[in-house]
């Protein structure tokens, strides 16, 4: 059979690129982006809106698209974040993960990769 | 606006939970799944699939679903597998990754969590 569309386990699952290049190359971690996870966990989770059917907030390593980081990517919508600082992950929280806004001026470009 | 439903940079983008708990608690580490990611990340490669417009394989850290581990999760789609070894992440690749078959026999119960 092809591919179903069930009810995603997490209604947003938000990943967090925390890749680190020890060669010198840009990486994430170059720009605070542990911190950025960390406060959107935090966040999600004094929000309550951690756990199944609601908002999963993870680390990944490299996603790739490393000119535009730190990045973060959230499914099942497919949808990609360049942020700054603590002020932009709020902004996803508030707008996105919470109320289904996408953050349109954090958007990544489409044709921004490694 | 509410969310769009853009093209998703990568077709199909499957993240292994790597987590390894240090505290005696089950892990998707102690179960190979390091193993399991490099594989997919071989056999994608090997099969001219990967990047964006098709097939990414990431690291992710805890996906919070450690009672079926080790987990590997597939977005957009968002559908959840456990895998024991390669030959289910074979199987994975041929017929979810490349073909779009989701592979019913290795998928994970909705009610299975931390």
């Amino acid at each position: 059979m092809s591919a179903p569309t069930p009810p995603s386990y997490y209604g947003r699952h938000i990943f967090f690129c925390l890749n680190e290049r020890k060669n010198g190359e840009q990486s994430c971690a170059q720009y605070n982006a542990q911190e950025g996870f960390e406060h959107c966990k935090v966040r999600i989770k004094k929000e309550g809106l951690a756990g199944p059917g609601q908002v999963r907030v993870n680390k990944a390593g490299c996603l790739d698209r490393c000119a535009g980081g730190p990045v973060a990517v959230v499914y099942p919508e497919a949808v990609w974040y360049s942020y700054l600082d603590k002020a932009d992950i709020d902004e996803i929280v508030d707008s996105h993960l919470k109320n289904g806004q996408v953050v349109e001026r954090l958007l990544l470009s489409p044709e921004i990769g490694r």
